[in-house]
């Protein structure tokens, strides 16, 4: 039994979760796997390149979210998948040694037109530095089973 | 010097590249690293899902694609990396044995104007399996060199 439902979050929360410290070690391995681009494997590559240092790939930082996302709250929600993203903002580097936090609004929640059981939950999802700097936004459709499908949402 | 800048993506122009056959492994292995919930990870789960089988996390279909953009055109190319994408839309679920091409389609180009040097080109970038179907569909913004700062763009 899921602890969360659609009609748990609540339009206007914010809430924060979690972090992940991320490594040069993992930056290279993601990097050399799905998006090897210089400035994602080198140091003066990335030192040269518009991030100023060897970053992590912007994919990579989507992949921590989600992770920090399944940890922080998903696994224990009637999540019933994404239809995707409107919204995806590499807004600074993530550099080996940021410890990255998830802090995420509620937007706006509604109740599916064609499956009256499935809530729509949109989400702002910031990846956010210890400085405060947000690393990365997106704003995400969530499609969450109600608890109560025959009820109103608040 | 990169065989490809900015003057080199003509708007309107469709191109097809590469080609990934997709393992249960790689997707076992992303889900448990980056997206672990049940249908990335199980059959059951998965066949009891939307997706209706076993299916990959939807970031590991991006980084997929990103790999296909790399090797297909962007490591030759005076990429200067994204400020992000402005869709992404999950359309179907990408399952182990699906062959996966990149089909790109120029939608936009023009100058910075912050840094007459870069060219800012938008592409939708699209992840198609074999028969037709549209896995993945992106509308995505790239900063490209530009081979001739100071002549208009076409």
């Amino acid at each position: 039994m899921p602890d969360f439902f659609c009609e748990d979050f609540i339009i206007g929360e914010v809430k924060t979760f979690g972090s992940h410290t991320v490594t040069e070690e993992e930056i290279l391995a993601f990097a050399r796997e799905f998006d090897p681009q210089p400035m994602h494997l080198d140091a003066a590559a990335g030192k040269a390149s518009l991030l100023g240092g060897l970053a992590a790939s912007g994919w990579h930082s989507c992949a921590i979210m989600m992770r920090l996302i399944c940890d922080g709250f998903l696994l224990r929600s009637a999540s019933m998948g994404s239809p995707g993203v409107t919204e995806n903002k590499w807004l600074a580097p993530v550099f080996p040694g940021d410890t990255l936090t998830l802090r995420r609004t509620v937007l706006e929640s509604r109740t599916s037109r064609s499956k009256p059981e499935m809530g729509l939950v949109t989400f702002r999802l910031e990846l956010v530095k210890p400085d405060k700097t947000v690393a990365l936004e997106q704003v995400a459709v969530v499609m969450i089973g109600r608890r109560n499908p025959g009820a109103r949402l608040a």
